[in-house]
């Protein structure tokens, strides 16, 4: 949780000058979030949602961010819709840092998520896949394969304060991940960080995806995979095949998955595992003691990822019959 | 900034049918608020606050606080007012916590108070003064002279990690104000924290007075002595006598300070930044490292308690005008 930026009244009120969005009625920091500062707008015509992007999130790369939004919204994805200025330009500066006002979406993340979440996850990921298809604009996945080395080199030398031997189970397991990570997978626009608190619903209806400041270009399964590990664990790090077998086939529903992509998914899982464990064990390094954000302890990516290496084929994810079907 | 408690989209929306307010659409936690969790609930029929009472509020106090608020909204007051259920009461529970829905207050907290926000100040906390008269229920200042010992005393054998000395300045400090404290002034319900981010504008409109979960009876001047510290002084430790002049004749023309009072107000906001300082000092020595809320650092108040310590007469504060008007 966290709102790094304090602004005053008067920067909102003349931010929101620059919009069609009637005057600033209040204007509240919003707890969720860990990159960016969040603020909820709520003007004469409703409520919006205001971030701040603070130093984490690239400059250069806002415009694929927003533009991506916009995107997909117009293809009916349910996300946040960047709100235009009266310039046409949806991408500001306030109080030092780059800003945009996005839509209000309803809804509420699962703080539970069961399987029939799961399912409305697939279908709504496919559907972004399909309707990323034809984004014209490319961003490079620095926190894939290629990234992790780097990343665990970062943090090797500590990496015992976490957990014994951790740096040498990385070491080995990065290497079979290099070996084995896969070249040809069908490649497109994927969210990259789909977790529970990033998906809105009603109900099990789902109303909302939001935060594409992961977003690029990778495997599609890839952005199965992820998900797989941030819905499909119980907090006692069981694994829930039903909810697996929901996310897949609902997604292979929209976008049937090839045999190949179906074959390999438990590999893309056990790599997302990796990359959420180092960019986890890293925060967990270098957060100062009196940050506002508490980091995330990087033992719960531990545990799945020795869940993925253990796993033997489809089966141990409730996967063999979509591979028959 | 602080959401302690998280809630499951069932609960807000079973919760929200005990009242009149529609359906919700969404609900998200707010950062700001130290002692409580406070979310965001917008329903069908607009935005509304959701406040969940952490363990730092007794329960027993909570009908005082409630009751409160409900009878200064009747006095035009700008307060939130409590919501009833279709049950007729207000306080409920959710999450295993007591919890209540309040309307939902136009305006922004001002991040840099002027002297326009001070006098409106001055005149709304005098407003809440005389609504408050006929309040018929009573809550005693725990914090206030009687509270300050047994808090020191909590802290006094760490106290030398915050400042050196520390200790011993505090212990002749109580012991000065112990033995000038008042007896008889004018009394009534006050509001006890009116921190800036407790006050709404519009601009220099004020719109909001908010948090009354401190208020209590007490003497009416010790609330202005709170609120001279809280935004008479500048970010570098120098006290603003225009902000301090217009905060208290804004006061006064609404309901005139007697002599005494007026006599007594460098005391009292000595005795209210000891309040803060001893409140401060146990939170800084006892807030676990990773705790959600950062405390706040004791040496602002130890500074503004050494200001007054040091001022000679109502003309250091820029009340001597006053005195003789």
């Amino acid at each position: 949780m966290a709102v790094y930026t304090e602004i005053t009244d008067e920067e909102v009120q003349g931010f929101a000058r620059e919009y069609d969005i009637g005057r600033v009625i209040a204007c509240k920091g919003i707890a969720e979030g860990i990159e960016n500062s969040n603020y909820l707008l709520v003007t004469e015509q409703g409520p919006f949602i205001l971030t701040l992007y603070e130093r984490r999130v690239r400059r250069d790369d806002l415009p694929f961010f927003i533009g991506l939004m916009e995107h997909l919204a117009q293809r009916g994805i349910p996300c946040p819709v960047p709100v235009r200025g009266r310039d046409g330009e949806s991408l500001r500066h306030l109080a030092g840092r780059c800003a945009a006002i996005v839509t209000f979406l309803r809804g509420m993340w699962p703080k539970r998520p069961q399987p029939a979440h799961c399912q409305a996850l697939g279908e709504a990921l496919a559907r972004l896949h399909l309707g990323g298809a034809d984004f014209p604009m490319q961003r490079r996945n620095d926190l894939s394969v290629g990234g992790w080395r780097p990343l665990y080199e970062a943090s090797a030398p500590h990496a015992g304060a976490v957990a014994p031997d951790l740096a040498a189970e990385l070491t080995s397991e990065l290497t079979i991940l290099e070996r084995r990570w896969p070249q040809h997978l069908p490649q497109g626009v994927i969210h990259a960080d789909l977790f529970p608190d990033n998906v809105f619903f009603e109900g099990t209806q789902l109303s909302g995806l939001i935060d594409f400041y992961f977003a690029c270009n990778d495997f599609l399964a890839y952005d199965i995979a992820v998900c797989v590990n941030a819905w499909c664990f119980e907090n006692d790090g069981s694994f829930n095949i039903t909810k697996a077998r929901r996310l897949v086939s609902g997604y292979s529903a929209v976008r049937p998955l090839s045999p190949e992509e179906l074959r390999l998914l438990p590999l893309l899982a056990r790599g997302a595992a990796m990359r959420f464990l180092l960019t986890r064990l890293y925060d967990w390094l270098n957060t100062p003691k009196n940050a506002l954000v508490t980091p995330k302890n990087p033992m719960e990516y531990l545990q799945k990822l020795r869940f993925h290496r253990g796993a033997r084929g489809l089966g141990a994810y409730g996967l063999d019959a979509l591979d028959a079907a």
